[in-house]
């Protein structure tokens, strides 16, 4: 195992939690060199970097995977992440909403139902 | 004018400076409603809420505009947004880096050509 | 309640019908702020304005929804709200059909999926 | 030449006027044969369906482009060809103003930069 | 039946096999304009062109739809195709991998999930 | 530098040319670790991989882009990468038309407008 890797699986753990291993485990059979990226080059090189809090960084993520509106699974990851590293559910609503501004209504009621299910695991 | 409007539009100065208002103006022929609807809604309602720092906010729509790829004049203006908002060249940055993972490597890279540009304006 | 709210509801109750209600309600313990910016700027402000029928005003919506692809439940919403308002669905049918010309097959053939579900409803 | 070829040449003249000429004159070197299915797909089979007309068929196309956001060119000739079937300026600006619901108000404004220019030649 | 229409049902069935014709049936009821579109132009027109082979398209393809990820069914009916024209699902894997580079990791995993519900069904 | 680097460094060089250099040269000032991790991730990691050739690879990278409609910047790198590596102008040319199917015909004629600048710097 790379440094990469195990300072990734690190940091996936901890901004993700059980729904990011869940994710890697349901890659081990079908592409475990997927699964190793997604772990290295997200989790090993970028979260790592020191520029940023993890907080600010999952409500740039938060924010972007509300706007596109096509990867819903991984929204769900990060609105969980998002609590795990600081953020409120509060905050994370404010996120989901200012989105109707930039990429329209849809998406900021998709991102809403998408919390709302999060949430409610979390009670 | 509405309180919505008067309440917007010192937002808008004070968030996007003078390139929100080259926007508004430009719009002053062609469809002032949009004008209006654009100080109202995003400045007057969103911006204006207290859950989250016009910081945090900069974020997220940082992040958005540079994953969506597909409005580089308002990502400009945001990126100037988020100077006048106290974030730095540095965050910006790690914002637009960290989107080559959710929206992949062509978005971040015209993202930071777009801030390249904005951050020449201002030295 | 503010004048646009009530315009707004009466607005979202004409177009949408049930299926707008229903929307509503969904985000009433979530997000009651985002269920009331839903109403007032799309039907308070805009569905409110003269320069455009009911009528063209979903077939706008319907064809800008199926080309995005990705907010599948708005879609159907506004597939029932432009019967309301008086499209046939025969017209609503040339609007997805015309689609895969500007957005390709796969959001036309998606679309399509989307208006069958909701007309079998309706019969 | 087909017949849908010569049926798509007629409706592309009608609709695009001298814009979707050029369109198809820039693709004579490069792909003549893109060029016939563009003509023959959507002016020879879709805008010749007689259960929408041209007017309500360039409010779908109108909304879709500017939605989109990702085809500026497309979008200015589907303007102009709006015009040319008889929707006036401010039904164009209000199908590009209910855009900013569904798309955000970056695709709203971006589209509006579109239609001033569109319409400054014109006039 | 059209000499367009033959042609393409039979490359249709070549291609994608049941998946298509299941898509097709599909449409029978709500619109069978739009099945024959589907058959004449993507598979009539441009699948029987001489100047790439079938494999090659399928690469095309599969990138493109896991790149967009808004047509989750119409990829699915693509790597089933890939496989019936010759693909490896080790290289419908790489295809889907890459796109991590170009569209980001949540394309890349969503379309990987898609791909292993694929597989499961031909082993 | 690491081995991941300089691997990637080489890859970049055969695949994308003298424009692969330029995109990491205006990159130097702004930000040299967005450089690295564009060189790093999908030149020392992806294009690495013995699994696909490296033509299959840019038929796959050219379809997305064009799809995407989003990067024209990087779609021409990947136009001459494609030459590069071995596609003929003709092979694609055959690639961007398919695109008219999946993503519509403004993504193909804004994918051909492109490949008719790069193909004219090449001759």
């Amino acid at each position: 195992m790379t440094e990469r890797m195990e300072r990734g699986l690190e940091k996936l753990r901890k901004i993700d939690g059980e729904a990011g291993e869940r994710v890697i485990e349901s890659l081990a059979d079908v592409s475990p060199d997927l699964a190793r990226y997604t772990i290295e080059y997200p989790f090993g090189d970028i979260y790592e970097r020191p520029g940023l809090s993890l907080r600010d960084r999952e409500i740039a993520t938060i924010a972007a995977l509300t706007a596109m509106g096509n990867a819903t699974p991984q929204l769900k990851v990060h609105i969980q992440a998002g609590l795990n590293v600081g953020l409120t559910e509060e905050e994370i609503k404010e996120v989901i909403i200012q989105m109707s501004v930039y990429a329209g209504f849809p998406s900021a009621l998709n991102g809403m139902q998408a919390a709302k299910e999060v949430f409610a695991t979390t009670e």
